[in-house]
């Protein structure tokens, strides 16, 4: 009893592609009717890559190779423009896991900053989730709401141009994220913002906020608290000499989580 | 224009329910009709657990408060009855992220193990994905099945008990994941399983094996070779004290990626 | 020209002597006139134990196998008697480089604890080095003085059971260390204590202690300061599945290090 | 019973010397007598070095101050002059300490390299003990025998240009130090060298490499084999936004020790 040879999926317009060229760079662009893609490796018409088999090879007008790719949560964020520091794969992986942020799910998150993490969000909830995302600078979500329409996934989002000082105007989230500097002045207004039970989470780099954050999180009666914080060690990829890399990023920042209980 | 206030979801038979009690000891039931849990801190009733608000309280017949929350897949992980030496959520968080699993992938996975990472895989790939779990030893994957069953996520999974020395029976995969001893052996039956440009993945934990699947991945043709490994450092979450636990987990595995090229 | 071969080493009486028995199980004792010792293995005379060469073998009464070692200083510190945590060889070994802690040093250091780190520092500077060491709890300095005793080396240490609030008795440390909760109330009195220029360093559990310390050493003008951390992966040593420890030390201290300069 | 202050030592002809000038920028020099130091911030005259206390601050002929200061081990292997990869003070500390290298011992080492840590060893031995540093290429040799030179460590090393394929021309060595891609090929004759129950180290970068040694050293009989790894992570040392640093060394080298027992 095999399955089915489901019919190959093909690429079409719309469709966020990641071209992969000589000595392995990348670049990644939505297929739009009659357009071209200049690349170092020669041009690339839009109209050729459709309609072509995912994983394939297709060659420029000076007859370099190009493979054509779906992009992977990493691909997308490599590519996001950004004006602010932005979340790294490895703490973004286990923030959606531990936050139980999947399909479906409704979301808040605070500040937008340059939507990486907007990204990432939209990306998880898939179709049928909800992201509300609030950023108080204006100028800096017109940047994230842009990364977000370039691959697509804006109508997953409501952007929020307002300070959450006053509170947010959303309720009963799911899971509400807080990547600022001060998270420790807003648990109130998470509080009132998350359902019972809902999962809190932030992001912050040194360990002077996290204190801050945990007072503020006790003094609030929220449950679960857990801080960590993930380590990513790569490796050179070679069978004969197998080591770590040289370098390897020695922090992004610490994870808080906890869960507000009624009392 | 702030949102309305959504109708409060309400628990209801079928539901997977975290039961949280005193000392933060938990406990995962699917509610049924007529059913009771038998608790240290007393008795709880399911039918009185439905219609209940997320993250309510509810008390035993001892007059201990229990918390009734929406599980996120770690609550569920911790939760396996395990034969096996399962997976950690900082591995699993990472490997969904880097291997594009989400909602609506079609997904395949050899061995299954005791069906914690297949858990993994069919909460991140939503009610429209679709998960291949292949395991030679049947008893294992009835472990296994059970083990899904109890949380309502076989319906996303076809079992196959056979080995895949012989090949996969599926095909065009978008991802394919092995967790097995010897990966390098099946290589090119990823290969066939795969669609081009698809994610292959791999955990491992001696050097030696990864040593031994780099070559098979070379000698295959794979491109964009990762190997990484994600450490997870845990700290007492006590502000006026902030500082790592004492003893942290030194090693789960090495993770490999890779994609299989057309040629 | 090869170097003569020298006259073999002996053991002699006074020599400490780490006792290497059945699965691998060690003790450390003093070699004296007379005496024996009750092992698990069987009983061995000291008297036999003297005029050995290092690294042979010796036989208890009951036929078990022996090894006659030099400790090294990783040994020593294994067998302290201990009423307080002790310093890990990784934090120790890299203070003692750090520090230009070798032989002929003259070192302060508080308090004296179980003698752990005294231990060391009387290993490193040698006979002709001198060391300090404060501690206000009298029955705690017993304690260590005696760890000392037992390996023969308190003849390099002068131990003074006083509270360094008032200020230390010695001058013109050329290194100068706080193992103390609160190191940043004694930054004045340890300017006073250690030559211009001289290095000062600590060990501290928490983050709060280490911001509290960097405070204390900026408003005293300390400059080169440095604060990190030291982790240790063990791995199993197995050549055909190499891999690390499934567990490992979590967290030990972060190491300050910095230098008064006159101004 | 306080100590008597001790005659202040003062800086004198033939003392390597520390001298750090604007924005910690730093210089080591042997001081002689006639000798001018050029450095970006003015010229400082040799003999106006002598007859310091260790600590204070001398004027260049611009009148920008410098301190003069006591090196510790790791200032003098940052200014090694290196032809190839030098081991960091993590690494040479953790060594120094397991492998018992302290004030008196014999210690051989092969290879040479640029001398750094021959260095590391010379200083540890203190002036009572023996370095023997073995390397087959005279060249390189040579540039390290400089390195030792300019610090003035040289007298305690016997610099031996040979291949140690043939053997150790050295015996009864306390501890034996390898940093050789190839140490599983000289496993016979380090035995030949270490008296019983001494100290054998080596770092490898590769796992490939540490698979090798740990078959040699089983195949030899060795006891009490350790393999680790130290990692070292900065802090960046502002007591209001306390953090690790962005970037950390991913790696140097896996640790190996192990000990020859008789047979």
């Amino acid at each position: 009893m095999s399955t089915q040879v489901k019919t190959q999926k093909l690429t079409q317009y719309g469709d966020i592609v990641q071209l992969i060229g000589p000595r392995e760079r990348d670049v990644l662009i939505q297929l739009e009717p009659g357009k071209s893609l200049h690349t170092h490796a020669g041009v690339l018409q839009h109209d050729d890559l459709v309609d072509c088999v995912w994983g394939n090879q297709i060659k420029s007008h000076l007859g370099k190779t190009f493979y054509i790719l779906k992009p992977a949560l990493d691909d997308l964020l490599r590519n996001v423009d950004r004006k602010t520091q932005i979340m790294y794969p490895k703490d973004i992986a286990y923030i959606l896991v531990t936050m139980g942020i999947s399909h479906g799910a409704r979301v808040i998150e605070a500040g937008t900053g340059s939507g990486a993490f907007t990204i990432a969000l939209a990306y998880a909830v898939g179709p049928e989730g909800q992201i509300y995302s609030y950023e108080r600078r204006p100028e800096m979500q017109a940047v994230a709401r842009k990364n977000l329409e370039k691959i697509g996934l804006d109508d997953r989002v409501v952007f929020r141009s307002i300070d959450i000082e006053d509170g947010f105007e959303d309720q009963d989230a799911e899971a509400l994220f807080l990547d600022l500097p001060n998270p420790e002045d807003y648990i109130p207004q998470v509080r009132a913002a998350l359902e019972p039970g809902g999962f809190f989470g932030a992001i912050l780099p040194t360990t002077n906020q996290v204190e801050r954050l945990l007072l503020a999180l006790k003094a609030n009666n929220f449950a679960f608290i857990e801080v960590s914080e993930i380590l990513h060690r790569y490796y050179k990829p070679v069978a004969s000499r197998l080591r770590p890399s040289d370098r390897m990023n020695g922090h992004t920042g610490y994870l808080i989580f906890a869960r507000p209980l009624t009392t």
